[in-house]
């Protein structure tokens, strides 16, 4: 089975702490294993996601790595491989199914504000959800369900304190004891 | 063709100006034609989002209605459906299928800090993509992309005056004059 994780490039707390939290939620919801974020250092953003991975599950983490750089090169040279998901990359449509099926672990990289040009270059892959301008969050979340062909709907979270059960109507949620019923 | 529209509940500028103008390209660069803002009205967000519109095309507009309610009514009256998108929701490979094929116009709802309870019993469809926490942004972009079996990579947008030209390395963007050449 292959790892994923997700890198955020350039976080900034004053402006992008809501942002970058959703990309944090909608990794974990989708697989990935960690999100490495870069930029500014944000502790309270990360106290956050960590709260939500003890209610909801894991395994997850999130870390900070000021060398954005050294993580991209680190991942290549173990072998796996780093897509960047911007809206000039070649549409994730035709090469998504390349990537899946390679069965190399993913680095997903996403951009902030300002994305440096080095990260076209380092990529092994550009990738666009689309080439029309709209989100990090909903580029990384089309990009993951395509990656894992819908098995986000499938993902067990361990550890999980509380779980939904799903409704037509209103709102159910589930305690969970340590004994795990 | 159905008419895809968006309503996002409970919009706060101070808070959510950044999610909300997200949740805005999503839905454009997906195929809604509109976004119907509640909650506080924002006439900043709205003016970016009409200059994304001017600059890579609709059609798409963006509208401030208080009544959300009253939304919601109007539509099931002119016989469109109705779909919340909520955490706490039927999961989401369960229904689209049927969503999508029986033709009716959409409404989808998203929504803000605390969403009112009437919203779930309003709604035709309460769908969750998946059920697990994350961002309203990922949940309309991945709801969107099965509604539209993954035609938002087929779209065209008219009078546009940019467009992408999709590239493996680095950006290339295409400037479309008046004969639109």
């Amino acid at each position: 089975m292959m790892d994923v994780k997700v890198l955020r490039l350039g976080h900034r707390p004053s402006r992008d702490a809501r942002i970058t939290t959703h990309v944090c939620l909608t990794a974990r919801a989708f697989g990935a294993s960690e999100v490495i974020l870069s930029g500014e250092e944000d502790p309270k953003l990360m106290e956050g996601v960590e709260d939500v991975v003890r209610r909801w599950g894991g395994p997850f983490s999130v870390v900070y790595r000021r060398n954005w750089q050294g993580v991209i090169d680190s991942w290549k040279k173990d072998g796996g491989e780093v897509i960047h998901l911007t809206m000039y990359g070649l549409p994730a449509r035709d090469v998504v199914p390349g990537i899946r099926d390679n069965g190399k672990d993913k680095l997903i990289v996403v951009g902030g504000a300002r994305v440096p040009g080095k990260v076209y270059s380092l990529a092994d892959y550009n990738v666009g959800v689309t080439n029309q301008p709209h989100s990090e969050v909903s580029s990384l979340a089309v990009f993951m369900h395509m990656l894992l062909d819908g098995a986000e709907f499938d993902l067990k979270f361990e550890d999980a304190r509380i779980e939904v059960i799903p409704q037509a109507r209103g709102k159910m949620l589930r305690e969970i004891d340590d004994d795990g019923d």
